[in-house]
């Protein structure tokens, strides 16, 4: 778990006093940046860089790729002689994701794409902070780094994982797009409903994955919260529902908005959208609330993405979603090979 | 924040598996075993001590002291050449607060009431883990240790205070006298009351109280709960409530038990229940609440303990209870003196 965390309304005017411990002589503090804040000086200046640190604002237009972070790893090196004082993201799921997983190559050798799987990173990685700027995805408090990578969207899974230090500064999530806003804060409900309704669920998982699903149906259904104390919850629904799937699992949604996102890039908090729309089959009255939000809220969930795929296209999608072996295990059972074919798939994907 | 934790049925287990990363040469692990273990084949077998590690039976049945922890920092120093490798608290709250509490005076010097406060330990603690051993008391994921010192009860508040593992097996509170089992369970529905009811509340604290008490409330008032997932679920009632003053407070029982166990030694748990059954005055439906589960569970609550206290007795307590600020700041707000008087307490106390 993140053993340190600071919560509140401008907690993010504490990250110069909380790096400062940790800042080694010569060494830069990296600042990884969603780069739809270039231009936003508000958020920049708070940021306060000082000595050598460097600041790189990163793209979170497409889902994180192994060679991005090989990448970035390769031009800190090039440019610092001494090995960084730690690694500080700055953004949504993708930039955490990233700054997690560039933290682990910075100490690890080869590339990204060698640790993708369970327990295979080495050493420690190096320190690193979180800071969330949309609630939703979990990444500020999972052990895994999501990564796309030559054969496979699998993630970084290790004790090494999890940031050191994360700030939940609920005002840095003002100004998200309504849209983006909905799609990811769905990402956290269908995490609930998916550890819930798994077959690995223990009291654990089960009393994060509640509380966040709680949170998420006073946020999206009840009226009455205010926007303050509408985005402090979700960014504590975003919190426990990455807590509760640490300890479970994810099903099938999971599964198949990975393939979704393998074969046509569609962006994780959408693609979890646009696959729970269809799964009444396995989550009846989750899927009834989650279509209640959307009409309340009145978003656009997209329709007819698989209509044209090629063949290839779709073997690849099914191929994706097949090989998650263990969220198959906990959303249907040991016998999951039974129900889950590749037929099932093709005429599940089809419908989005 | 804990930075690791297993949880289940049969964790217990994987204890040795867990230290063997943290063992250092000709240095032991030091298990502090609360004595009503004494005897307990079972789980001492399970224990499964190696090379040297040495098993150290501690009575509870006095709140913990820091002439308690002095003492086994000083044997421990006696009896080994080397540093242990770790120390290994396996109980209820006083046996995990003084684990933490020993692990961080091998590593500091002086004695134990020097500590006594908030963020005054200069050095790391050495390795500790935690295995509670019933549920209630939050002692297993809070940052303090509470003590009774030469001159007041507090705790040694730091982030170097919480265990570095903790193990979460339900099956170790199995044998819970029936009416220990309530009044530990009930410091958790307290700690959750006063956090909730605080000025110092935050959504951070408010979800982990909020899921703690709802938890609580299916627990002792629901009568549907095996008594596998009722030991479960008050495992992460626990947690959750121990998470929730972490990053709030707790308030006007604390602050009053706090003075009756200095003044009459009267055990934290029951304590708390002694003291909240007279509170209507500012947890009203709680206190409410709370009278239904006791005469659900047919318990015990003592009365009359403070009606033959000598004057320097009362003095005593009302000095104690006085002196926790922060709790009377969280519980009444800023104006808490002007309410909190020491003949409004004089009167309370008499009560009890």
């Amino acid at each position: 778990m993140v053993p340190k965390v600071v919560f509140g309304q401008g907690s993010f005017d504490q990250l110069q006093s909380i790096l400062s411990p940790e800042r080694k002589s010569k060494s830069p503090f990296i600042f990884l940046v969603d780069d739809v804040f270039i231009g936003n000086n508000e958020l920049i200046d708070r940021i306060n860089l000082r000595f050598n640190d460097k600041l790189i604002f990163v793209s979170a237009d497409e889902e994180p790729k192994t060679i991005q972070v090989d990448q970035i790893v390769k031009d800190i090196k090039a440019e610092f002689t001494y090995r960084p004082s730690g690694i500080v993201g700055i953004g949504g799921g993708s930039i955490l994701d990233l700054s997690k997983a560039v933290s682990i190559m910075l100490t690890n050798k080869g590339s990204a794409s060698d640790y993708q799987g369970w327990d295979l990173v080495k050493n420690k990685a190096l320190y690193h902070v979180g800071v969330p700027t949309i609630s939703g995805t979990g990444a500020e408090v999972s052990r895994t780094t999501v990564l796309t990578g030559p054969v496979k969207k699998l993630g970084i899974n290790s004790d090494f994982t999890p940031f050191d230090q994360v700030i939940l500064d609920p005002d840095l999530t003002k100004g998200v797009p309504r849209n983006q806003w909905f799609y990811t804060g769905m990402d956290c409900f269908i995490h609930c409903v998916e550890s819930l309704n798994g077959t690995f669920l223990n009291a654990f998982s089960q009393s994060y994955g509640e509380k966040a699903y709680d949170l998420c149906k006073e946020i999206f259904l009840d009226s009455s919260l205010s926007e303050e104390e509408s985005r402090a919850k979700l960014m504590m629904a975003s919190w426990h529902g990455g807590m509760s799937i640490a300890y479970s699992q994810v099903g099938v949604a999971h599964a198949m908005s990975y393939g979704l996102s393998y074969v046509l890039g569609t962006k994780h908090g959408i693609g979890n959208c646009i696959v729970f729309n269809h799964l009444e089959e396995f989550y009846k009255d989750d899927v009834i609330l989650f279509k209640e939000m959307v009409a309340k809220h009145n978003i656009d969930i997209p329709q007819g993405l698989c209509k044209n795929l090629t063949q290839q296209q779709m073997d690849t999608m099914i191929d994706i979603a097949l090989s998650l072996v263990p969220l198959w295990e906990n959303a249907i059972g040991d016998n999951w090979e039974t129900v889950i074919t590749r037929e099932k798939l093709a005429s599940m994907y089809r419908k989005m």
